[in-house]
Formats: C-alpha cells, sequence, structure tokens
C-alpha cells in the first residue's frame, strides 16, 4: 500500500529520533540529562492544576472551535501587558503552537507555495512545510556573528512570485537569536514592500536576556494586515504538557478564512482551555524569577563550553538554546555514540544534531544544540559529561575530529 | 493579503454556522434546543475528573508523540473486548478523530488524489478534503431504503487511478445507517480488488441499536495491511471536550510514515491522556445504561415524526441522528427562520441543514438532521416546538412548502 509523496518527503525530527536508543541507555541503568528537547523541568505554575481541579462540568463539552472566551479574554489582557492592542475576535486558540502554524501554512499557500525563512531554523518548520506541500526557502545566518540578518539584498533575493510569507522566530529556536529593532524593521518593510504575510512565532518572547526588551513585529501597525502572530504557553508557563497555542491576527479576512480550520477540528481540550486560563492571568512579574535561572543557567553553559578546546559558540541572547559548534565532523555520529557507547560516572547526555536544523541535511554536520532546560547542577554535570565524551571521542574516533 | 484557494474551498459547517443568530435570539430570551450538533447531555464518566484530580505532576510535560503508553495499552485492551487484536504500537493517540482523519488523509493522499465514500456524508470530511487538496467523490445512498449501499458496480465506476481509499462511517453520521456484514464484505473486497485503503470512522460503535451487534472491517484479517481505524472517546464516554482519538492500523509502513505527522504536533494533553485511560477502562456494561437511554430517545423522536404530516424517514439503526426529509423546499431557510422569526412557548429548535452533509449543496435541500443527544423529556419538546414551527412555517411561506 502506498504512501502519500508528501509523507515520505517529512522527516522524523533529530530531536524525537533518538529515544529508542534513549530507552536501551537506561535499561542498562545509564542515566541520560536530556539537553536534546525544550522541556524546562521549571514547575508548572500550581494555579493550572487547581483549575482543572475545580471543574465542575458533568458533562466535558465541545467548547467553540475558536476558543473559549474567557481565555481569549485573558490572552489579550496579556497581551495588553505587553503593548499590543489585540481583541477577541483577533485570535483562536489552537492546540499548541503547533496547529496555529499548520493552519496558517494551511490558509495562505497553496500546494508550491514558498515560505522563506532564516537558517538553522526550527527542525519541526519543515516536517509542517512538507505535510502540507509548502516549499520552504532558506536564507542563511551563522554563529560567528550571532545570527545576524544577512543584508536585505540576500533576502529580497530569495523572493520569488510563489513567495507568500517570510517566517520568522524571535527569540529564535535553535539560535537563541533575538532580533534587533533595526533587523525586525527590514522585515516589516520587506513584508509590506513584496505584499507578504509576515508570521512571528514569538513562543520564547520572555526568554530574552540583557535587559534587551521585547520587540515585536506586532508593534507596526502598518504591517497589521500583514502580520500572524503565533504563540503558545507551553514555553512561558512550563505547560509544553497542555497543547493551548494561538493564532493572532488583525487582518479579518484571513481570520474569517482560518476559522474554517478551527472549526474543521471542532474544539481544542476543555481541561487544557480551563488550565491555560489561570496561567495567562499572572501578572509579568511572575516571570522575573524564571528568567533568573534561566540567565544563571547560560552563564553555566556558556562557561562551560568555553574551557571545552574546539567548541565555538556566542552567548544566546534568547530562548533557551545554544547552537555550539564541536570540534567534530559527524554531529550524529557523536550523539549517538555518546548514548550507546559513553558514559561518565554512569552518566551521559543527549543532544540535538544541529542538521536538522538546515534545509540541506549536509549542513550543520559540525553543530549540535544543547536546550540549558534543567537546573544549575545538572547543566553543570552535563558540561562535564559532554568534555570527557569529546576526550573519549577524539581518542576512538580521531579520523572523526577536528 | 491573499488567502490560498484550499482554505477557500473550505466551508463552514452548516452545524456551527448558526450559533450567532442563536446568540441573538438567546438575549431576547428564547430557549434554544441544540439538536444541531453530537453534543450529548450524558454524563461523563466520574473517573475522567476523578484521574485528572489525581495528578501530581509538578512539571505538566510534553508526552510521547504517539501517546501515553499506559492510555495506548487501555485502548488495546478495549479492542480486545471487541474480539480485535490489536497491539500498542498499531495505535498512536490523537488529537480527536478529527486529527486522526486529517493526518489519513495527509498520509495516504497526495494533492488531487481521491477518497470515496458514501453521501449523505459527516460534512466535516468535506473540509478535510479541501485543507489537504484531497478530492472526495461521493456515491449517493438514500433515505428511503435505509441508505443501503448501491450495487457495487456502482461504487466500482467511482473508482479511477487517483483513487487511494475508501472512507466508511459506520454507524453512519448524518445517517444513522448500520452496515450489515454483506455491505462491509462488498467493500473490503473492493479494497483488496483495487488496491485503497479501507477507512473506517467507528466513533459510533457503541450506538447500535435492536440487537443488530457490532461488525467492523478490522473483523477481516485479510484486509489488515488496507485498513484504518479511526476512533474517538468523545461520543462514547459523553467526553467531546477532551480531544482523544485514535488512528489505528496494523500496515507498520503506514503507521512508520503516520508517526512523522505524530511527530510534527509533538504531543496530546498530557491531562485529558490522562482522564481517557479511566475511561477505557470502564468494562463494556458501562455503556448499557447508556444505550437503553438512546434506543428511547430514538423512539421518542421516531414516533413524533411519523406524526407530522409530510415527514419522511426510515428508524435509524445507529448513532444518534435522524435524517428526515421536511415537507419544505429549503431547510436552510426553515432553520435560520426558527431561530430568529418562530418561537413556541418562548422556546425553538436549532436543525442542521442535510445539504451540508452532500458534496453537491444543491442535494439534500429539503432535509434536516436531528441529533437526539437531549433527554426525552426535551426531544419531546423539540419535536412539538418542530411540529408547530412547521404549521406556521407553511403558514407564513407556503410557496417554500410541498
Amino acid at each position: 500500500m502506498e504512501t502519500s509523496q508528501r509523507i515520505q518527503k517529512m522527516g522524523e525530527p533529530a530531536l524525537l529520533k533518538y529515544y529508542p536508543l534513549v530507552s536501551e541507555a537506561q535499561k542498562k541503568g545509564k542515566k541520560v540529562y536530556f539537553l536534546n528537547i525544550g522541556q524546562p523541568d521549571i514547575k508548572t505554575p500550581a494555579g493550572f492544576l487547581k483549575s482543572v481541579n475545580c471543574i465542575e462540568q458533568e458533562v466535558l463539552s465541545y467548547q467553540a472551535p475558536e476558543g473559549i472566551t474567557e481565555l481569549r479574554e485573558a490572552a489579550c489582557d496579556y497581551y495588553q501587558r505587553l503593548g499590543l492592542d489585540y481583541d477577541s475576535s483577533d485570535l483562536f486558540v489552537t492546540n499548541g503552537g503547533s496547529e496555529a502554524l499548520l493552519f496558517t501554512f494551511i490558509g495562505i499557500c497553496n500546494a508550491g507555495d514558498e515560505i522563506l525563512t532564516a537558517e538553522p531554523l526550527y527542525s519541526i518548520y519543515k516536517e509542517m512545510a512538507a505535510a502540507t506541500d509548502v516549499t520552504l526557502v532558506g536564507f542563511k545566518t551563522y554563529a560567528e556573528d550571532g545570527f545576524a540578518l544577512p543584508d536585505v539584498s540576500v533576502i529580497e533575493a530569495a523572493i520569488t512570485p510563489r513567495t507568500k510569507a517570510i517566517l520568522m522566530t524571535n527569540p529564535g529556536n535553535p539560535t537563541g537569536k533575538v532580533f534587533s529593532k533595526a533587523e525586525i524593521e527590514v522585515l516589516v518593510k520587506l513584508a509590506i514592500k513584496h505584499n507578504l504575510y509576515l508570521i512571528s512565532d514569538e513562543v520564547y518572547r520572555e526568554f530574552v536576556y540583557d535587559n534587551q526588551g521585547y520587540l515585536s513585529p506586532a508593534q507596526y501597525l502598518e504591517l497589521s494586515q500583514n502580520f500572524i502572530l503565533i504563540d503558545s504557553i507551553s514555553k512561558r508557563y512550563s505547560a509544553c504538557g497542555a497543547r493551548i497555542g494561538f493564532i493572532v491576527s488583525k487582518n479579518k479576512e484571513l481570520m474569517g478564512q482560518l476559522k474554517k480550520l478551527v472549526q474543521m477540528r471542532l474544539s481544542v481540550s476543555t481541561v487544557d482551555q480551563i488550565g491555560a486560563i489561570s496561567l495567562l492571568k499572572l501578572d509579568s512579574h511572575f516571570f522575573d524569577g524564571i528568567l533568573k535561572e534561566y540567565t544563571s543557567r547560560r552563564e553555566i553553559v556558556y562557561q562551560a563550553l568555553q574551557e571545552i578546546p574546539g567548541v565555538i559558540c556566542k552567548e544566546p541572547r534568547g530562548a533557551f538554546y545554544f547552537m555550539a559548534k564541536l570540534p567534530i565532523k559527524n554531529a550524529s555520529h557523536f550523539i549517538e555514540w555518546m548514548i550507546n557507547e559513553f558514559e561518565y560516572q554512569g552518566e551521559t547526555v543527549l543532544l540535538s544534531p544541529a542538521n536538522d536544523f538546515y534545509l540541506n541535511p549536509k549542513d550543520g554536520a559540525d553543530e549540535v544544540r544543547i536546550a540549558y532546560v534543567l537546573n544549575g547542577d545538572d547543566m553543570k554535570t552535563s558540561m562535564e559529561i559532554l568534555k570527557h565524551g569529546l576526550e573519549a571521542y577524539a581518542l576512538a574516533f580521531p579520523k572523526q575530529c577536528k
């Protein structure tokens, strides 16, 4: 029996594909630190389960496809606190940021249309594009200059008659890049000039270090008809298991069309929506302690990486990932070896190979993504393990090393 | 700004589109009985919220994309009780049956491929097909003979080189049709002969009346590589607001491909999955009382409809819908009028226009779908209102009546 070409084009995200190997390693008693996926160890605010425990509905019924009104209003209040003026007709609740992206791709692109984005990119964009017959077109950014946007002419050269949108991730996953005001204005102007949507995936919005402040294309009113905001509570509130995201736009025609997609799947989880209301009502200071914690973790990882010979990386300005070049030739091979063969005091680490974050799988062969989602002590230990792992790997596979 | 042709091809499901009118009517103090949507009033088993209230996870984390192991195992035990031999590698947990269908369409069809199904059909299949660039091809079935399958030659004539699957809904929504053994064998043989998938949407599996028993193509082992089962806990456990469905197949190659789609959206709601485990562990007798209740509701509606002059319908054999021909020319007009203009003792009913359940919107103009999802008293009252509504409509719009 045949399967479709579009599903065959999809890949298995590298951040998930090692789990069978990991299970084997764990069965042998090896402890594995998971630095491969953005699953924070921060406690989910207690309000979530408290609200859920107060549910008295005898019939757990469908909710409106657009989302529960109170949740949509709580989201608007949250945006208001950020200085963004959205009302509840400007947003739909989605099954995580993932569904918001999937629906955006379907809603703005015909099969064969193109979306332009910076590389390295969040690997799952590639799978969504394949699933929806959209062609992702990349322009490269580089660790060496902190993943700065290339000159506008480079981006503009990649725009074709089939380009429908520019997709930006701010702060960036996997890069930790935070776009400057000048860079955002380049993209805003490009979108308007070429009549493209600008899709801004801001699920890491609060994870911005060094007092840079938060800036979004949402603040440019002249862009409002071209602008689509993708959001999720997963990272901000450490609630990845509650599948609550948002798709937000002031373009009424677009929202009228996207409404058909939310209707198509009838409803988002009632319980998760009720839990999420309490999260969105938390005041903006709730994040202060979390940001302090992540700032400290980032420091720990940065210091540790600086001390490992041959590692190249800049300190990320946002999100909770490092993209680091290691002194090796094939990160996938190294990562598998770390799980299958290596251990340091009975422990090892799982990283993400960076080639998954490029459109051409030959790119990024010597890079890894490190998620600093564990507490400071675990991150210190993990970096110690990585250091010893690289040393042992150099002895075992000298030809695989630089 | 343009939107895609595929989203423009989608429609707004009629079962949802009247809600703004209904809100207006309710604001004026009119009580509305909702017979338009399959939202049962049966209590969700208490085990769901009890399990949820026992959650002690401090971090509400991602679950495996395939679903929580314990839930997948509980589903297998449930299938075992039905005489179906699935193990947990044969199924993925999905965001409701909706996502199971969407992923199936993407996974087996390229843009332009065809899926064959009986009309009238569940209206949302049309929207899923449009969203995924799949062409739905219908063969008609008729209320007059209880929506029996047409002769095999009729179905076979609709198969083209682009046909990838036959999609059946058993029991049927909106028809209430339950496929006979002979009919199922026709479809099983056709699928094998033409190397097609047979997709069986069985979310109403337990809603089978008159002791007919449950029969699924899943019981035909020779079909196992062609067979895809779509399932959901929504109707069976009156848990529509918990978005838990399943996609089930013994075809390992297909499941290997579909795995990429579940990975693409990372996870299904943790809380809903934990709640669902308790539901799937309920023994098969839990449904006895519910079936009795629905049998009684079906009787009430059937008797009432028989007594309204000009109404044509057979008693449905499964699910909880009547497809009824009314003595009117335009059901959409009648339904809107019932909400906007009509009331009987301060109350009215909301029905679904049946043209939404056909591929050609000109079909089914004089038909409505009535969901008997309310208690007996409410169903009696609703039928009373419908009767008075038809009488008043005949006086107000004699030319719109037959």
